[in-house]
């Protein structure tokens, strides 16, 4: 989550939800993991969330300072790259949701 | 996604960020599955997607008409024993976010 808790709402959510492909090979995870590196030196970045199911469905969630943020991070060149193989090689579909975070509020378990 | 594919933004998201403690039984397993349920009953619902991963985080969003809708669906009397339960039980941490869905786009793969 990094900057995330710290950061205060308004700010930017980038939702992708999909659903992979049976993927042979670990070519999927290692992109998968370059990308999250790569956008945390992104400017405007503020956290990221993932989370997979076993039937392949996952929900990634990627949270930016401004919308200016997110059309930098969508054309970087490498990750221009990886989103081209998603759509050929890995993604059975997916969904996208940009939308604006007005609020947010958080709980931790006291130990 | 129930609706959703056939909505136009501005709809509004609640993510709902995750991380289970270890749980015995299905009791947890359970409640989530009925409000699931539940909650494609009430006004203004329009989807709801999930995923968890082995290491029990896991991201559900519900999408939504309005912040009214919203509203209305965080006091619903059973919704609202489950929150409780989760907050005493079932979680070692969570993030709600509250946003506003401006833009959406969707692959899906060819047969």
């Amino acid at each position: 989550m990094t900057n995330l808790r710290a950061s205060t709402p308004p700010y930017y959510a980038v939702i992708f939800s999909s659903q992979l492909r049976p993927v042979d090979g670990d070519d999927y995870a290692k992109t998968a993991e370059h990308m999250e590196a790569l956008a945390k030196t992104m400017p405007g970045y503020l956290g990221i969330e993932s989370a997979r199911g076993e039937g392949g469905f996952g929900i990634t969630i990627s949270y930016w300072e401004s919308e200016e943020a997110i059309a930098n991070w969508k054309k970087q060149v490498e990750h221009r790259k990886a989103q081209q193989r998603g759509r050929n090689d890995w993604y059975e579909n997916y969904d996208v949701h940009v939308a604006k975070v007005e609020r947010a509020y958080s709980m931790k378990k006291a130990r």
